[in-house]
């Protein structure tokens, strides 16, 4: 069952994340049944290898970068979904199922499963879980956690626990699920997810709003967050991000445009949304506002915020953030991150879930020169200690992982941080799951 | 701060539910902030005294129901509304405020708070988020934890601990939040909670459709759900309902009528929707169809929904149930229900939130002789293991509290109740945060 050639492990060691340690497990597991993931827990134990669940590795946050010795525990092979109900509304899955997958099968029978992370068609639900992941539908919907009704989870010492219930309501003891939702495979090995669905949303429509400068674009932000319209989107793209899908894939905006607002409503009457939408960015100052004819045209208008991370990475190398503010701080976090740049002297380009405040700046730097990096590094390190300033959080919907595990304590207060690291030793009494995620490593890991 | 006058403390002890024990508390304490709070918490520790949370004592499960020689710490003086943001759309309260003082507060502001308990005009925001309470809003908008982005509580100890966030989004650390929604008292006292709002929703309409068979208005609860239907609320009544009703002020139902939906929907297109419901209720053998011509008529269906406890109070002592299954079994549960009644030779009325498969089966007895209250407990014994064989939960929205403490091992597995317990001690290691609440007592008490 394990595979240790150091090839096989090597491509299973670590995340999509950057800036974060990557070092040489010792195996692969890749269990095709709770049974094996058991076996490997018990096993793990006894030996004290340290045990790192991973999903698809699209994590930008380290949450997946196993330690040295470690044993990687793969969960692309329990990739099942097991039931899809259309009176009760729920889907039960194993966590190796691909998101865009369980949408397209729950779309399939007149359903709605909304999470949507970037990585939509590569990353599992059992990821998604573990980090409470988002996308642009959280707006809306909520994030992944707001649709997890229940888990079976294999926990340190190789017991099975389930949590939560199939129905819609239920108030039986501690909320346990909600706390693996998140928990970034340290409390255990989710093994299954039960999931509410929601009815299939209608037609839908988009609009863009262009701006010339970034202010005026958060300000419309705020302004659209206080007229409380139905949208069920609202992402923001800077001149950077434009720039590098102009250079792309041409889609004729011009220099002035330091800004765009992309919104979408599947309200049932949302036309009247989007025209609302659109009277709310004039007043805020947009240069333009166009609005999709059709689906077809809204289509595209959403391909071309999907492409924002993969035209960013065209410029060079880069580093992604997740601070998320309240709605109220959009504009603070935006000028903020744009002074931070000119300072600093880096590029950052910046997009994101703007309806929820939540946006990822992202660095672009040359990782071959040591002064580009570090400048790269003391920037995103500002603007997470921005979002917190502003009241925001170190992480919207990618994880503490490593990457910001230094942040937690900064974030939390010290009573909770207790109660966060009593957890850990309740469920994970010997650290082996997960060690140096969320938690900052004590040992030599 | 202590009052100990015995009429005081009395008026204390307990709370609406039946068929639990009521004992004699020693003192009340009505603190007026946290840190008055934190003294209790401190004191009761120095002296092992155990210490039940209150707030308005609108509970039917016994969750408020204060053992011998007990403190009872009444959250009722934490009555401030902190913040309501239309921006960021949230408030901030203290625990003790009335959730119908809250609704009104944040409609005033042009947003929307859905939760609402039966209890609405009387129950505290503080006790809906320890019972994780639901009511009417719950088919479209969610429960009460739904709504809870953060809290402040009083440890065990006295200390402080402050989770979550004010933004929508974040994936910091455990969700300790939820380990305190629906926990009921027993692992600190809430101080503070901050609450995600909704923009106001638009207007709504109503409709109401009778039905000659328990079964046939089942039927109509399932074929609504697999319609995916925009209502925001589905309610059922029985007949025992409905004769009481008539008694108090007549509607005009006739005998022959032996269930009611009720439904309502704000959605845009609400004209649509309610259309839908009302072919998808004639489908199911829906005698007739009523759709209210405006709000105010809307209202009146909605107002006789929320009567239906009150008018069975007329008939009798009664007991009444929380139990929710999925939405595939409501129908089996209707008819179990009826069944489990004509045996046991007991009036059993049942109304509630079909929708989400929450029921609230209510039987009336007579407290004063022996043989009656023993068949409506066992009945409500019987209904309540109905529902855990129909895959659902022993409580959808009112907590186990006392109740239904002998319940909570019945529904979890033995994991989950170990790990249940673990929290608990973790919390509270001395046990003295609402003993004999979800856990049954394991001393004297």
């Amino acid at each position: 069952m394990l595979e240790t050639d150091p090839d096989v492990v090597a491509s299973f060691a670590f995340d999509e994340s950057r800036l974060t340690p990557r070092r040489s497990p010792w195996a692969v597991a890749r269990p095709r049944d709770r049974a094996e993931v058991s076996a490997c827990l018990r096993a793990a134990g006894v030996a004290h290898v340290p045990v790192f669940t991973r999903g698809a590795g699209s994590g930008l946050s380290g949450g997946a970068n196993a330690s040295d010795g470690a044993l990687v525990v793969s969960t692309r092979r329990l990739d099942q979904i097991l039931l899809i109900d259309e009176v009760d509304r729920i889907a039960v899955v194993q966590p190796g199922v691909v998101t865009g997958d369980l949408r397209r099968a729950v779309a399939a029978k007149g359903m709605f499963y909304p999470p949507d992370p970037g990585s939509v068609e590569m990353c599992t639900v059992g990821g998604n879980v573990a980090t409470n992941a988002g996308g642009m539908c959280c707006l809306k919907y909520g994030v992944t956690g707001d649709f997890v009704l229940g888990i079976e989870a294999v926990l340190a010492d190789g017991r099975t626990v389930r949590t939560g219930r199939r129905t819609i309501k239920g108030v039986a003891g501690y909320d346990l699920t909600h706390l693996f939702v998140g928990s970034e495979g340290t409390l255990g090995v989710i093994t299954e997810i039960t999931l509410r669905l929601l009815p299939a949303p209608g037609p839908s429509r988009a609009a863009l709003a262009t701006f010339s400068s970034l202010q005026s674009a958060g300000h419309a932000v705020t302004a659209v967050a206080a007229a409380g319209l139905d949208l069920s989107m609202l992402e923001l793209m800077d001149r950077t991000v434009i720039r590098a899908l102009e250079a792309r894939s041409p889609m004729g905006f011009d220099d002035s445009v330091a800004a765009v607002l992309i919104a979408q409503s599947d309200a049932v009457g949302h036309d009247v949304v989007i025209e609302g939408f659109a009277q709310v960015c004039r007043g805020a100052g947009a240069t333009e506002v166009a609005t999709a004819v059709d689906e077809q045209e809204s289509g595209v208008l959403l391909a071309a915020r999907r492409m924002a991370l993969p035209a960013l990475e065209a410029l060079g190398d880069w580093i992604l953030d997740d601070v998320c503010v309240p709605k109220s701080q959009v504009v603070s976090l935006l000028t903020g991150i744009e002074r931070l740049a000119v300072d600093a002297g880096v590029t950052v380009g910046v997009f994101g879930h703007a309806g929820d405040g939540n946006m990822h700046p992202t660095i672009i730097f040359d990782a071959s020169d040591p002064t580009s990096t570090a400048a790269a590094h003391a920037t995103f390190e500002a603007i997470t200690a921005l979002a917190l300033e502003l009241g925001g959080t170190v992480t919207g919907e990618h994880g503490i992982g490593r990457l910001k595990s230094r942040w937690l304590d900064r974030e939390l207060d010290p009573v909770a941080m207790q109660l966060q690291r009593q957890v850990k030793d309740l469920l994970d009494p010997h650290g082996l799951l997960n060690p140096g995620v969320i938690f900052p490593e004590s040992g030599s890991g």
